[in-house]
């Protein structure tokens, strides 16, 4: 099949070239001539503008977008809508807020122009792993685009098959799914983030733990000093905690057992506020989700506001001062 | 009355005044001849060690321990009960660990030894407003130290009548109950500081939220630039958040709305600890109590070696680099 | 002065009564006939809609809505807005959620209507203590209608001045305060009722520890059967967990120590889940007013479903049973 | 090698016949008969007590004790005790409280009985997939019984090696390490599975909302019907939330996607309360992990008091009558 691609960076670029693997045509665009140029050398076609694209691509076109969330995406889904004709469809494989799916899904809509939402997890591994897919959108246009989802998707690969399952529909077990409408491929997406920060978090805590089980605050014969990067290693081994999070914390703490060259300031991305806000519209109770996203706002300070105010409040009512740091 | 006090810091010398005050006689000794001295102007008979206050008390004697919890308190009461004749008491009224009181009353017991744990509540502001008290122990040994107690307690005061209330035994409208068994005055003081901790905790993060709802990070139009003096003042009159605490934060606030003279290293102490651990034991949850001490533990650290590990996660799936704090 | 009020539930009923005994006008409006009836024989003047109201009225005219969030005064916004003149100002005192504040006041703006938002705390104690108001609209408007903030707040009282005030300003101790621009009134509100709700989980889950002290789940020896009636009542007294929410506690508890009446099902309401999404937007970390939001989400439910996935994953991997309920 | 295995449960058997496959030699009691015999029929030796253990062992002996954790290890330590020899070791491949082992290791020293406590994951398919062992002692005694460790272990297998890995020791590798002194072990595995706990939960908090994204209390338009066994199997092909765990909720979902077998009261052990008591003695923040817990807590009630206290609170400042369950 063909497809157009707009955005080559880590994801884009990776994306177009798993698909020339298997023979897909591709026809990209980024405001980078370099990043173009690269997959030209690879196989694309590259072309020089949005205008280009429409030109190159034969209609049904299809145009997966792979830009940062929010106005990048916005800005590009907007322009491609003016130059494509019924029947086009766009498809953004980024990280965009399964709300403002909707509501694009919606004004596309009234130009008969289709809005695939693709969740796309994989990372910088993607290319050699395949990258696993959360897919929403009209289950017709969905099917006619699949043969492009096939093949970025990773495939049964040496996956064991799972026990008992038993629903005709193999996708699940090829790597992508089709979610529902437009907006449930992000959402799920969106809620995996959640739980991959919560997942880390709980190693986080648990080898915070195991670190600190040598300090001199505990009385010397409770004390162990404890090899992390073998703990790592071998709870890979038949463990109830193996994941591939922990064969990336294994990697790392084989490389330097004592993370020394990070400071611990922990970024996150929207997914994982999203997903605390999609909890709250629901009520459900999500404790271990949040308390993991706070714990990276609280990494990137200092010190809050809301902690001087309690050191405030001690010496109110038991003059007691402050700690030192 | 008359009653030995050990330890004259903050809390132990005021405790002697304020009995003072009510013409109860205090024998008095302090590891610092200077605090002993201080005292005996203020009306105390002085005494050099444990013997001396014995000798200079009348049987059956009371003393009151007023030392940190740990080993001073565990080292006077165990030379005080060497000491000691049959039907003396002993009165822990520091913030010992109730399972040693428990330990404490039982060994007590074979030298016909009686021990009382007072949980006291009141800090610096205790000579002026009088000690809010739950006391643990045998009743009858209570009800004969009773005098002591009621002087201590604020009383009455201006503390409205709650509404409803019917019970015909009065100690808690003027200040302090006797719980039951020993213990179980310092079990109930230890909640007493897991509530301190979680209500303080709600009062810090709220005023953080206020705080920042200035950021930069925020678009322009949402932003509030609000002034945190006047908000934790108006809350004293008719909010449903109007507290002491509150009091306090109002008084912080007013003294300076930034608090930047302090560094927002929070400490913590047994009782918060060992709030969790009661509850853990009882299988109550408590998120709140918990986080509001975790809170505390995170503030007094520049970086946890989790956040250092969630970092290298985040450079292991995606090539994220870390983000400047 | 002269006020409308429309909505004479609870909040606004008493507002009008509490408005006329200091000798202001009110002019009424409900749906419910008998509503406006009961406050004519108060000595409202009652209308039968927004345009009785508004010819009631005399230019610049001030209305006071009082409604539920939402629909409701969202409805009765606009529809006053194109009732009203030039120059005249509507008031949501109910509990809108504050970006729908900045919305409005914007659409009004282009009408010269003004617009302000009235946070009211005092729930069901307004009449006879006073409303505690955090007030945000543009500050000529404001004071044009302070005589009215001041009638409704409850003055003075007898709070203790706050040790080391100095503002000149004196609303706050008078229990009104002007936060700033629209919206900034129910912001600061929505975060009161955020720490509302971290209190309040701090005192149930330390009187859970209390109460779950009995339980025969413990070592015989370790259990305490505790009087939470008495506790709850001397904590009033001197202690640093005293407030408002605690003399409310001592009340219930005076009146059934074992609160049977109810099942602990536990409603929210929009302020606590917006302020969660307030810190999630600031990016500050609030583990406890989340953890008090999700306690309340919980305790409507018999199960989640993430319960028993907990059970299915245990079963899983050790062949475990679930236990019985 | 030869081996005492006491007990023969789930594990114990397993890993006598895992032990016996590589044709080392096993003497094996239960205080059940039938458990005995269907061991001998698989080729070990029985024996009727702890004596014929003893008698039928040549030394220096290892015995291996596989029973709850508590008494029945307790006992069982010290009746082994009073028959070994020097230089026998015992094994505690239970879930014992590591700071029992420690004591206990303390003990046997006197009378020069080694002892061993191995932490020990792999649950119900340790017997195929081998086990996963954290094990704690001294160094010289460890690699005596190491042929047994190897053999019990689940070697390389098929799993990956670890990028960057360096060290010489290949013992994590094969799935097994020496922590360090009596105690570590326990230890480690503790901190194993409180990580468990934490992961659990995020999967089940992520489950939850896609769960509940279609209810009734969303705008119609805002929610979606998920296939949650097909998301359970996609995310374990190339996902970055892949684990183990994972694989069995895919398989759990796989049977009944709405789990309606389970009832959701989900059990817990002393591992995840031990872990929180660790944190707090460390003083080390862990909000995931301690949510865990408490969501454990949580589920196995129907309401808390605590929930009712909130009940009763918001009766008392604002007449709110509680909500329906």
């Amino acid at each position: 099949m063909q497809l157009g691609i707009i955005g080559l960076g880590r994801m884009g670029g990776n994306i177009a070239r798993r698909l020339m693997l298997k023979q897909h045509k591709t026809v990209v665009y980024d405001r980078s001539e370099d990043a173009v140029a690269a997959l030209v050398k690879d196989g694309s076609t590259g072309v020089k503008d949005l205008a280009g694209m429409i030109a190159a691509l034969e209609a049904p076109r299809a145009v997966w977008v792979m830009l940062p969330a929010g106005e990048p995406t916005e800005q590009t889904v907007k322009q491609l809508a003016e130059l494509m004709s019924p029947g086009d469809t766009i498809i953004d494989g980024g990280n965009s807020f399964y709300k403002d799916d909707i509501r694009r899904a919606h004004e596309l809509q009234e130009k008969n122009i289709h809005y695939v939402d693709v969740g796309t997890s994989g990372g910088v591994w993607g290319l050699e792993r395949g990258y696993c897919m959360m897919i929403g959108g009209e289950t017709d246009v969905l099917e006619r685009l699949e043969p492009l989802f096939d093949t970025l998707a990773p495939g049964y690969g040496n996956v064991e098959r799972t026990k008992g399952r038993k629903v005709p529909d193999q996708r699940a077990e090829r790597g992508y799914i089709f979610t529902g409408p437009p907006g449930s491929g992000h959402f799920v997406k969106m809620i995996h983030n959640g739980i991959e920060y919560g997942m880390m978090q709980a190693y986080a805590e648990g080898f915070d733990i195991l670190k600190n089980k040598s300090s001199e605050a505990l009385p010397e014969d409770q004390r162990f000093d404890l090899d992390l990067t073998d703990i790592a290693e071998v709870w890979r081994r038949g463990s109830v905690v193996s994941s591939w999070l922990l064969d990336l914390t294994a990697s790392a703490l084989a490389g330097d057992g004592k993370l020394d060259k990070y400071s611990g300031a922990v970024a996150d991305s929207g997914e994982g506020r999203w997903t605390i806000d999609a909890a709250v519209e629901e009520a459900v109770p999500v404790p271990v989700l949040a308390g993991a996203l706070f714990a990276r706002f609280r990494s990137r300070q200092e010190a809050t506001f809301g902690d001087k105010l309690l050191s405030a409040m001690r010496f109110g009512f038991g003059g007691h001062v402050e700690v030192p740091k």
